[in-house]
C-alpha cells in the first residue's frame, strides 16, 4: 500500500500524501461570502491556479527521497468481512442452520459495498446508534474518538414475520433474492424503521417520487436489523462486468503498482464527453504542476441502483472504454472500474458518501461538480437541491478533511473554438451548455450534437443504445409486458 | 468564573469540574445494545450506581487544595453582542441610516438568545456555511478545527421585498414588531430559503400541524440574511419576569459565588411534579456520593414560544416558586431562572441546544428524560420521535462531549407508598404514570391528582390557571375574539 521513490541521495523523507499546509478545508467562520466560480473553496487550489511553486516540488529538486503512501482508509485499515476459501464450508453449514433473511436486490448491493470496505470502517449493516449518527450526523464517532464520515443509512430492513421468525437469535443468515446462501449477520440488533424519519432526514423531502424511497424504503419492513457481516463468497453479478468490480483493495494495490502519488477520483453516471475530459486532464496538468510525479485518475462510473431515464452501466462502460480508446483520456494515467454502490440520489448527503467511499479505494483527490447526486424535485418545476450546495458541504463535511475536494469548473461547448471549453463569462454568449437530458435527447432523436462534444467512437454509442430502445419500445410485446 | 476551595495543606491541584475517566461518553462502537432502564449511557452513572469510591473524594480525604471552574463555554468565551451604552447613541444614530428588516416576535427572541452568548460561539444569525453545517451535521467546525454543537438553525427569514430594499448594504437595522430599533445585523449575506429542507431536516418530517413551522416558518420570506449582531440594549418583555432571566454570565457569576463545584441542569416547560423533584434531589445526593461538594441545580424553564395547549411561563413560574417556597426543592442549592429560547418540539435535534446552550451557562451536567423536545406525530396517532431517540442522540452529539449526559430514570406515582418513587418493574402494577395530558386533565376538570404527586401550593397554581382559563373560554367575548 506504499511506495518508495528515490530520486536522489539526500536522507529526508517527505510524504506526498498529505500536504495539509495546501489543503486546508474551509473553516466555518470564514466562508460566509459567496462562492467565487472557480474551485473557489480550496486552499490548494489558490496555489494551483496562483502558480506558487508548492513544497514537494522544492523537495524534489533539491534531491531528497520521497516516501509515498496512498490516502489511509477510514477507520486505519479497509474492512474485508468475505470469509476466506477455508472456512466456506463450515460458514456456510452454520449459515444454513440460522433463522433466514431474504434479501432484495439493493440489499445485495450494500452487502458487497460493505463486505469489500467501501463503507469502511463500517463492518455490516447499522445498528440503532451507527444509525441514529448517520442520520444526525452524518458521521460516526469511533472507540477512539475519532470521527469518520457516514453521509447515507445502511440499513436492512425486515418485516414483521422476519423478525418474529428470527425471535431472540442473534445470529442470521441472508439469502438472496435467487435463494443463495450469500451471508451471515452477527450480533444483532433488530430496531425500528421509521421511514418517514429516514427519508426526510436523509433527502430534506418527503414528496413521493424519489427513485430510491419510491423502488427500496416504501415497499420495505417496518424493522431495521444491524449487525457484524460475514460474506460467504465474493459478489459477482455475471454480466460480463465483474472484471471492472475492483474491490478497493485492489484499486489499492493498482494504484501503487503504477506509483501512484496522488489520486483523483471522477464519480460519474454519465456518458463522459469531452467537457468531463478537459476537466479531467486539466487536473492532471495541475497536479503536475504542483509537484506530483503521477497523479492517477480512477474514472470511477457507479453501478449499482440507477434511476430508469439514465444510461444503463453496460452502455456507459462501452461509451468510457470508447473514450479511452480514442485517446480522450490516457489510459497510462487512468484506471476505469465500478463502483459498486447504488444512488440515493441525495445531493449534498449522497456527495459525501461518495467522496467517502473513495478516500477508502485510495483516493486523496475528488472532484465535485454542479449539483452533484442531484435531481429534478419529484413535484415541483426545480432543482430538488441548490446546485451550489453539494461542493459547500461536502468541503466542510466532518471525517472528510483529509480528502481534497476539487470543485468543478464549468466547461462548456465553446462555438467559436468549436470544442468543449472552460466557461468563460466575459463572452458568455459564445458558450452552449449541453445538459444531460439534452445529451440524451440528440442521442434519442438521432441528431449529432456539434463537433467536439464527444469522442465519436463515445457517442456511437449512445446513438446505438437509444436505437435499440425505441425498437424495443415499438415492439407490441414490449408495450404488453 | 472559577472558585478554589481549601480542604487543607498538600499543593495537589485537582480539577472537580469535568472527570473525563468517569464521564466518558458512549463509543459510536459499544453501544449497539438495548438501552439499560437506569442511567444506562454513562459510564459516571455505573460509578453512582456501583458505589465505587470516585478520585476525587480520596483526594479530598487525603487532604488537596481543590481548584473547581466552570465548564467552559463553546468557542472559549461567552458571546455578548450588546452594545456598551456609551456606544449606544452613536449606534443608534447609524441604525436609523441602515436599510431595515422587520423583526417577528421570534425573531426578537432569537436575538436575545444570541446577544447573551447561549448559541456561543454564534455572533449572529447564521451565514449560509453555519446554516448547512446546522442543517447537515448538527454542529459547526470552527477555524481552530475544534467542533462545538449547533443543532438548529438559528436563521433570520426576509421576504422579496426586504431583499430588494437592502440591495447591496451590507448592514442593516432590526426593528422590533413594535418599530423600536433593536439591534444591527453587519456584514450580511443574504441566501435561499428553502423551507422544504429546512423542515424535513430539522424535524425529521413535513407532516402539516408542527407548530413552530406553522407559526413562523411557513409564513416567513423566502430568503435567509446571515451576519453579526449589535444589539443596542438588552432585550426586556417587561412581564414581571425579566428579573429571572439571568444571562449566561450571570448564571455563571451566580454558580461562582455559591461556590458550585458542579452544576447540573433540568430543561423544562411544564410544571414540576414530586417525580421531578425527586429526580433531582436524587441527582444531587449522587454527586455529592461521588465527591462533589457543592452541586447546584440549574430549574431552567423555557420562557421563548411554546405551543398553545401548554401551561404558560408565567403560571409555571409561579408554580415553580410555591415549590421552593413547599420546601420540595432546596432553595440553597437551586438556581431558577428563564431560558429565553423559542420551542421548536423538534426531539433529538432539539435536546442538543438545549443541552449545549446550558453548557454556554455553565452547567456540565445535563438530566435528560423520556422523549425531550418531542410531541404527538401532528397528523398520526403515534409520538413524532422514538421516545429513547433524544437520549441517545444526546449522548452521542458532535460538540457535546465535554456535558455529563444523565438520562433520567423514570419516576412514577407509587400507589404502595402513596408517593412519587422511581419505578420499579418488580411491581409495576403499584405504578400509576401521570402524563403531562393526564395532569392538565387533573387540573382542567378540578378533580384532585393522588396525594404526594405534586406540593399543594404548586398544584393550587395550576387549578387556578385552569379555572381562569375556562372561565375566559366560557365568556361570548372570548368565544367570538
Amino acid at each position: 500500500m506504499s511506495l518508495t521513490i528515490k530520486l536522489t541521495t539526500t536522507p529526508h523523507i517527505i510524504n506526498l500524501n498529505l500536504h495539509p499546509k495546501h489543503r486546508t478545508k474551509i473553516p466555518a467562520y470564514s466562508l460566509g461570502v459567496r462562492p467565487k466560480p472557480i474551485y473557489h473553496s480550496n486552499a490548494l487550489i489558490s496555489i494551483l491556479y496562483n502558480n506558487k511553486q508548492p513544497r514537494m516540488s522544492q523537495a524534489s529538486a533539491s534531491g531528497s527521497v520521497i516516501k509515498s503512501s496512498l490516502i489511509e482508509p477510514d477507520g486505519g485499515v479497509v474492512v474485508d468481512v468475505i470469509v476466506p476459501e477455508c472456512e466456506r464450508g463450515s460458514k456456510t453449514l452454520e449459515a444454513e442452520s440460522l433463522p433466514k433473511v431474504r434479501l432484495a436486490r439493493i440489499d445485495v448491493e450494500w452487502v458487497h459495498v460493505i463486505s469489500e470496505g467501501w463503507a469502511s470502517p463500517l463492518k455490516g449493516f447499522m445498528r440503532e446508534n451507527e444509525y441514529l449518527q448517520s442520520l444526525h450526523f452524518n458521521s460516526l464517532r469511533m472507540e477512539n474518538g475519532t470521527v469518520v464520515n457516514m453521509s447515507l443509512p445502511i440499513v436492512l430492513a425486515i418485516d414483521d414475520e422476519t423478525k418474529e421468525n428470527i425471535g431472540s437469535a442473534k445470529d442470521v443468515g441472508l439469502v438472496g433474492p435467487d435463494g443463495d446462501l450469500l451471508a451471515i449477520l452477527r450480533s444483532t440488533e433488530i430496531y425500528k424503521h421509521n421511514k418517514e424519519e429516514r427519508i426526510a432526514r436523509t433527502w430534506g423531502t418527503t414528496a413521493p417520487g424519489l427513485p430510491y424511497v419510491e423502488e427500496f424504503i416504501t415497499p420495505a419492513g417496518n424493522w431495521l436489523i444491524g449487525g457484524d457481516l460475514e460474506v460467504l463468497k465474493p459478489i459477482k453479478y455475471n454480466d460480463g462486468l465483474d472484471h471492472f468490480r475492483l474491490s478497493p483493495q485492489q484499486l489499492r494495490k493498482e494504484f501503487d503498482r503504477r506509483q501512484a502519488d496522488a489520486v483523483f477520483a471522477f464519480q460519474l453516471r454519465n456518458p463522459v464527453h469531452n467537457g468531463h475530459a478537459l476537466l479531467m486532464n486539466d487536473t492532471r496538468r495541475r497536479l503536475l504542476e504542483l509537484g506530483y510525479k503521477n497523479p492517477i485518475l480512477l474514472l470511477h462510473p457507479l453501478g449499482g441502483f440507477t434511476k430508469a431515464d439514465d444510461v444503463p452501466l453496460a452502455v456507459r462502460m462501452e461509451q468510457h472504454s470508447k473514450v479511452l480508446e480514442d485517446g480522450v483520456l490516457d489510459p497510462e494515467t487512468t484506471v476505469v472500474a465500478i463502483f459498486p454502490s447504488p444512488m440515493h440520489y441525495a445531493g449534498p448527503t449522497e456527495v459525501q458518501w461518495h467522496a467517502k467511499a473513495r478516500i477508502n479505494a485510495g483516493a486523496n483527490f475528488y472532484i465535485v461538480g454542479r449539483d452533484p447526486a442531484g435531481m429534478g424535485h419529484p413535484t415541483e418545476k426545480r432543482d430538488l437541491y441548490d446546485p451550489d450546495h453539494g461542493k459547500k458541504v461536502l468541503s466542510m463535511a466532518p471525517g472528510l478533511e483529509k480528502l481534497n475536494v476539487l470543485p468543478f469548473r464549468v466547461a462548456a461547448y465553446d462555438t467559436v473554438a468549436k470544442k468543449m471549453a472552460f466557461f468563460d463569462p466575459s463572452r458568455s454568449k459564445d458558450f452552449l451548455f449541453i445538459s444531460g437530458t439534452k445529451m440524451r435527447t440528440y442521442a434519442r432523436t438521432g441528431e449529432n450534437p456539434p463537433d467536439g462534444f464527444m469522442c465519436p467512437g463515445g457517442w456511437e454509442v449512445l446513438v446505438k443504445y437509444y436505437e435499440r430502445l425505441q425498437a424495443e419500445e415499438a415492439t407490441p410485446a414490449a408495450v404488453s409486458a
